[in-house]
């Protein structure tokens, strides 16, 4: 039993999509959320500053000593999982392990599509990772980059030509490989599910990685003995480095859930990820 | 005769459109370019996060005590230009000016458009200062929002489905409007002209704002004898917020000139933008 609440940090909106399956499956676990809406979009940003904008979210989730952090971001967890989880003595957890092998376990045959912004790409962190728990599986990858930006601007919805014409570009040479699966790689690519898989027809599995994180992240705290317990709703609380007011209209079409006056603005550069070092004891 | 640098900063790449015709007009002056691109696109932002960051900006470049200082940036000339010519004793320029006039002198029907990025829109400062130096010009404004991330990503040349899709959507109502002229109120969108014009057709003059606030801006340092002088070619250097590689790369894009060991990365929150009271000395 662990009363402590679990941190989870994106980009922006997209973490959200991750926080509603992590409410859905633990009522009552108390969350504390951080989108960096600040500086939002990452995917386009290079590996060091990834890491210094992961270290700063990290280090604003610790001051609310949470049990576990999670990486709702599919390109620091592609980036940046590693160090983070060298820097810090609490189990952190990304998005990229849940979602390979959910697509390792749905693919029958074994070609498998990957999608994800510049940065996650070209980490080449879900192809290793496939390339070890699936051998011979046969990866076709595509950076999305202007996927984000979309969403972001509410341009999800089937029948948006200009979400239509992005994704048909994208998605083309990936249904020309004839794979049966694909990794939305990035947790924004949700919200375009439905444009996607019209496109990709009903044959293709999609794997949703903020979902799928969510789920191993309440298996990794079941076994680990750290979850809350009890019967009760967690509380949930949203941070983010930009206007409430703005995340606040858009987070409700991500989690489907009011946020209300449980969103504060912080200043995430006061946060410097000075790291901690593994095995030091939790302030 | 003022051999100091005149500084020019934008959100990330778009300035650099106003600093090819800075040199263009003024061979002999230094110029000092920052481009904020670790927290690109500065459109969607908040009015608070976008005087932080101009702050941050214009701190970081009087660090090399400039004469001047061009906001060549729509979304930080709509937002924050006050704001930066109160607190500092140099001349600030922005771009809403040099281009609302250039827009008055160009319409015949008084009929003008104006597509900027959210920000920019949502401040009316282009409108407020056209009402006011062409009276009964009527105006249509609409925010591109995708702009940035399409020009940011390449997407930019005639023959790009997406880029015609997007613009074809944001210009309809403008040129439904029967305007004669359009102003372009963001440094990014000179690299759209030609898919813009293509929509728009030959009877429509298309306002650069990055062009008319260098001629503006040569204009001023003239009359105020604050020209370099001589016949020299001045040094052009430039910094940016995140990886220079990405930044040289598509930077010759913009500028048609090579960066190449010019182009440095700094680390813009170390600059808080400590407000210089005007009248304060130089430092």
């Amino acid at each position: 039993m662990d009363r402590r609440p679990i941190g989870v940090f994106d980009s922006g909106l997209g973490g959200l999509t991750a926080v509603r399956e992590l409410a859905r499956l633990m009522p009552e676990e108390d969350l504390v959320y951080f989108g960096d809406t600040g500086r939002v979009p990452y995917g386009g940003r290079s590996r060091d500053i990834l890491i210094k904008y992961a270290r700063q979210d990290t280090a604003f989730l610790r001051s609310f000593d949470p049990k576990a952090i999670v990486i709702a971001c599919g390109t620091v967890s592609t980036t940046a999982l590693d160090v983070l989880q060298r820097e810090n003595d609490i189990p952190i957890f990304g998005v990229v392990e849940p979602a390979v092998r959910a697509a390792a376990l749905a693919s029958q045959n074994h070609r498998v599509g990957l999608i994800g912004t510049r940065a996650s790409i070209r980490s080449g962190a879900y192809e290793r990772l496939l390339a070890r728990l699936h051998p011979g599986a046969e990866v076709t990858a595509r950076a999305c980059p202007l996927f984000v930006p979309l969403v972001e601007n509410g341009r999800f919805l089937p029948g948006d030509i200009v979400a239509e014409t992005v994704a048909a570009e994208y998605l083309a040479p990936i249904q020309a490989a004839g794979v049966d699966t694909l990794i939305l790689g990035c947790t924004h690519y949700p919200l375009l599910k439905p444009v996607i898989g019209a496109y990709m027809g009903p044959g293709v599995t999609l794997i949703d990685v903020g979902a799928q994180c969510a789920r191993w992240t309440a298996e990794r705290l079941d076994r680990a003995g750290l979850r809350a317990g009890g019967t009760g709703t967690g509380r949930h609380r949203f941070y983010v480095s930009d206007s409430t007011e703005d995340f606040a209209a858009l987070a409700s079409v991500f989690l489907r859930e009011d946020v209300g006056s449980e969103v504060e603005q912080i200043d995430i550069t006061e946060y410097e990820g000075a790291a901690r070092p593994a095995g030091a004891g939790q302030g």
